[in-house]
This record gives structure tokens, sequence and C-alpha cells, in this order.
């Protein structure tokens, strides 16, 4: 065990502030890697916050971050994939199974024993799994990645969550050249979704409440934008969309967007807003539509992604803060005041910057 | 144009009483068809009471009737798949543009320009089309279908709605030999998709809130009963299930049966509750669930479901009256008290009965 520098929340209310972790020494499996950047994700402010509390009740001191960009500095005997010096990243995920039907296939986000990044039950320390707001981190290899090189890493870093999370449903829903895709909402997620369907080669539509984002949905790659309150823009695209991925946290009404979706078309949920959705059965019944979710993706989805954005020269536009300003950020990020995502400069940690 | 004796509610809270009507001339490619045998929707009952008003209001007078089987008794001169005496059926569906993707798709449920049965507007006669409750009917031969010899007439009528509303929905998520499938309800519709399903070679389990179904519905195919309300039941099969079909259209709390499906598991209503479902979005994220709809289905898939039951046997459970008692049947339709089909014997309204 080895003692590292991290930001970590005590309780629901509480700041950010620095603590010193322990990380376990590398197993023969393990790879020890120093964190250059990690994203800021909603979800570290959900967790951080204690706002899942019914469904995944926060354990402090809570250390976030799951969007892991670093560089090897020790591999353990067995490793074969990685070596000291390689680039890599780390997303949500740290450890599964390896052994039921999901794992087997590749969908070790679906394993019943998948362990997430931070907050979940650490077989290792016996407490819960710490992210990535620290100095460095220590992981199973199965859940490492390989950065392409020709990626930014402080930008690539929101690929480990976004990126996977929009390219995921995109690609399962066979989204390509010519398909008419919506992106509901322009966030992390949206941004992200945008890039890559229109890197599918889809005619991608964002639909959002606020016509001020057009200028930056098509800069995005976005073929037209829909702003979702103009009832004519609305009636005009009904019936016309194969598929629309929904990145909304916030309340919204689903039925509108339903209404959009031609026949056997799908709308998939990447966003959970707190509240349930009503929707009446004649929306899914008329046109055969479907609704699914979706989380994130198996291990080898994220490579195929990373590889992906590496082709098409893909990554999060972010913002870039020392981790001093990390409870300035949280804020911003709360009013959805940032374009896209903001990435941890983790040398502000080590003193260097 | 002739006149026919039918049946036909006037008004919402009117029972249905005798009533001539006017069938058109075939056309060229129209078929007239002696009814033999006319199934008994639950959605006849809505229909003539106006019940789903906001989204088909009735138009009275109404015949309701799309479960229907009977004999080619005249042809037009461009018809070609028929022929007097030939023993038909037909559905939901009269009428579609004929041109649109889905129709060229056989998908005629789809087209936007489809004609239902009966309350839809009429082309040929310009008010709306009167359904099977009546001694013939005359259709476009692109609508009719051919009724296997070796299926029981009176049995075979439900098949035209009950059947393929059912049969669908398993083909699409190609339900097949071990597919661990759950029918929720055993009502008209639930008691086709038993059947459907075990003939497909899946492991059918029927959920129901009703313990003293279970014997009937291991009857009829299912090899186990999940009663709902037994939350230890419910909690041994968490996570387990392949497909679901909802056939329920009383209220009912979806989440039970999405928490059932394993990872990318699907849940397809055919069902229509009037009041709208409550579901969190965590209901859908958490193992990439799914939840559609699906109605009826196009003309090529109806003759192949028919097929279908003809290799395996398989014709709805039904308790034949004369048309005379439809008002009666109607109430105990409205209390569930049919196992599990009423079909009326049309020979009782042309007096031979």
């Amino acid at each position: 065990m080895y003692k590292v520098k991290a930001y970590a929340a005590t309780h629901p209310a509480s700041p950010l502030a620095p603590l010193a972790i322990e990380r376990r020494d590398p197993t023969a499996t393990d790879v020890r890697i120093e964190i250059l950047f990690c994203g800021v994700c909603h979800s570290d402010l959900h967790q951080v916050r204690d706002e899942w509390h019914g469904a995944m009740p926060t354990v402090y001191p809570c250390v976030p971050g799951h969007e892991i960009i670093g560089r090897v500095t020790a591999v353990g005997s067995q490793v074969t994939r990685f070596k000291s010096g390689d680039l890599v990243g780390v997303g949500c995920l740290v450890d599964s199974d390896g052994t039921c039907a999901q794992c087997r296939a590749g969908l070790e986000q679906l394993c019943a024993a998948a362990v997430l990044t931070y907050n979940s039950p650490d077989k290792h320390s016996g407490g819960v799994t710490l992210g990535g707001y620290a100095e460095s981190i220590v992981v199973d290899e199965r859940f490492v990645l390989r950065i392409p090189s020709s990626l930014d890493p402080a930008a690539a870093a929101p690929l480990l969550c976004a990126g996977i999370t929009t390219y995921s449903p995109l690609r399962r829903a066979r989204v390509g050249r010519g398909t008419k895709v919506g992106i509901v909402g322009l966030g992390g997620l949206g941004h992200m979704g945008v890039k890559i369907a229109h890197a599918l080669g889809a005619h991608v539509h964002v639909l959002t409440t606020s016509p001020g984002k057009r200028s930056d949905a098509l800069r995005l790659g976005a073929d037209e934008v829909i702003v979702t309150r103009d009832s004519e823009q609305m009636r005009r695209h009904a019936g016309t969309f194969e598929f629309i991925l929904d990145t909304v946290s916030a309340e919204h009404d689903i039925n509108a967007y339903l209404n959009l979706l031609r026949p056997d078309g799908n709308i998939t949920l990447v966003g959970a807003p707190s509240q349930p959705f009503t929707i009446p059965a004649f929306s899914l019944l008329m046109g055969r539509r479907s609704l699914s979710g979706s989380v994130i993706g198996g291990l080898p989805e994220t490579q195929e992604m990373l590889e992906f954005c590496a082709e098409h020269a893909i990554t999060a536009d972010v913002e870039v803060i020392p981790i001093q300003r990390i409870n300035a950020a949280f804020e911003r990020l709360q009013r959805s005041d940032v374009k896209y995502r903001f990435v941890i400069d983790m040398a502000s940690l080590r003193g260097l910057a």
C-alpha cells in the first residue's frame, strides 16, 4: 500500500478537499497509472452529494472521477498488454466477475458483479473504490484501455464515459450513412453524441429547448437544429426519425420525442431524470415504437470507440482546470455552464502546475 | 350496392341491435365474402361504447367485428388469388395506400393511410367502414387471407386479430427453442400468446395476478405460472426473462415486469391501459432494457401466422354464440368472464341457426 494525494468529499454538503488516500500495491495482473487528466462527469456531482441515495448511497470519504487518462508507471508480473510509459485510460469500471455470460460477451457493464471506479465495494481494500481525482490509481489490466497517440490526452478523457455512453447506443442502433438521428440535449453527453453520429454518416438533428445553441450544434456536426418548444417544427418532423438519443437528465416529456419516430423507431435514454416518465401505451403502440436504456459500454466496445475517435479525430470540447477549482467547476456544471466538459489537469494536484 | 343484415350500435350507451346496412358491389379487385364466423374482440366493445373518444371517436351507427371468417361468393374481374367457394379471412385492415415504404415492406398496419375494418373513413361509401357483425362484406383482395382447411373456422376467427397481435412481436423478438418468455395476462390475447410461444419452442411463463389460472395456463402450453403478487416468486425470477409480452389492458405496474428482464431484455405491449405508465429511467438503463409497442401485423405476416397455426394445430379457445346474445357477451367480456374468446356464428343472423 502507498499513499497518494486525492480530492475527496467527506459528507454530502462538503466541498471537495485534499485528502491522502491509500492505493494497493499492484497485484500480478494490476497496472499502476499516474493520472494525467480526469474528466468531470455529472455523475461525480450526483455521487458526491449523495443524490442517488436510494439506488447507490454514497460512502464517505468519496473520491469521484471515472474519465481517467494516465501513464503506466508499474505493471504486475502477469500483465501482458501494457508496459511502463504507455498512455492509457480507465473509465467507469474497474472489475467484474469475468466469467458470466455478460463478461464473456464483453459486456462487463452488465455483469451483476461489476465494480464501478468509485463508490463500489472494493474486494482489495475492503472499503469502496476511490476514483480518479487523485495522483494515481491501480487497476486490473482487463479494465485498462489503450489511448491512441493521435488523441489529445486532456480532450480524450471524457471519451471514457461520455464518449462510450453515446457511441454504444448509436452503434447498436446501426446508425450509418443517411440515418435520420436526433440528439436530445447538448451537454457533455449530447455534444459527444453529435460528433459521433456525424462521423458515422448520420443526418444529425439536435433537439433542444434553447435556440441559442444552434450555431454551436452546427459547428459540432449537426445538420439541423429543432427547437422543441416550436410546435410547428415538431409537427413538421413528426414520424420521421429512425433513432433518437436522449441525453437529458432534467425533467422532460418523452412523448413529444416518441411522436417524432417513424415506424419501428427507437429512443434510447442515457440520462436519468430524477422523476419517472409518464408514457401512455399508445405512444409506443402506434408505429411499433420502442424506448430503451443504455449504460456506458463494455471494454471491447470502449476500445473500439477510442480507435473510432482517433480515426475521425474526435475528442470532447473541454475546459481544463486545476483541481483547486473543482468546487467552482461543480457549481458551474450544476448550471450547465460549461462547453462541454471540465477536465482536471492532475499536475495541479502534484504541485507541478 | 346491396343491403345486408348486421348488428349495430347507434350511440355509446345503446345495445347492439339489428340494422340493414349497404355493401358496395364488388369492384374489379374486390372479393365478396359471406361471413360464417366473427370473433368478439375487446376493441369491439371499446369502439361501440366510444371509449377511445380522444384517439378514435366512434361514428354511429357502428358495426364492429374484425375477426372475420367467411366464404367467397363473388370476385371482381381482376381478382387473381381467390375464387367463389374459398374459405377466407379478414382481420383488422381493409385498405392502405399500397405504395408507401411500409406497404412495400408488407407492413400495411403501419401505413399512414391504413383503413381499419370498422370506424375508419371509407373511400367507397364516403362514410366509415362497417365491420364483421354482418351477413357479408366486400374487401379488396389485397386484404383477404387464405384460411388453411385444417383449421376449425369458428376457432380460427380470433387468429385474425388476437393471433397476429401476439404472433408478430413473438417472431420479431426471435423467440425460439429455450427462450425464457413471459406472457402477462391470460385473456383473449394472452391465451393465444401462450399457445404460439409454446409452439415456437419457448420456455413459457404466464404472469398473472390470479393463482386460479394456473391449471388453465399449463393446459394451454405454459411451463410455469408466476403469481405476480407473490414477491418471493417475483424476486426469484428477477433478471431472467429474455422477452415478456404484456397483453393486459387494465392498470398495472410495468416496472415490476421490467425488473424481470435479463440484460438487453424487452417487454412488448399489445394492450392499451387507459392510464399512462409511470417509468423511472433507471428501470430501462439498468441492464439496457427496452419497452416496445406492437399493433397487429401486416398481411404477409398474418398469412404466415395462419400457416404456422395450421402446422401446429393452433386455434383459439372459443365460446360460439348466436348474434342475438351479443349484448350479454359484451357484459361478460367486460368482466373477463370468457374462456377465451366469444365467436359469433353468423348463421344466427341469417335466421338459419
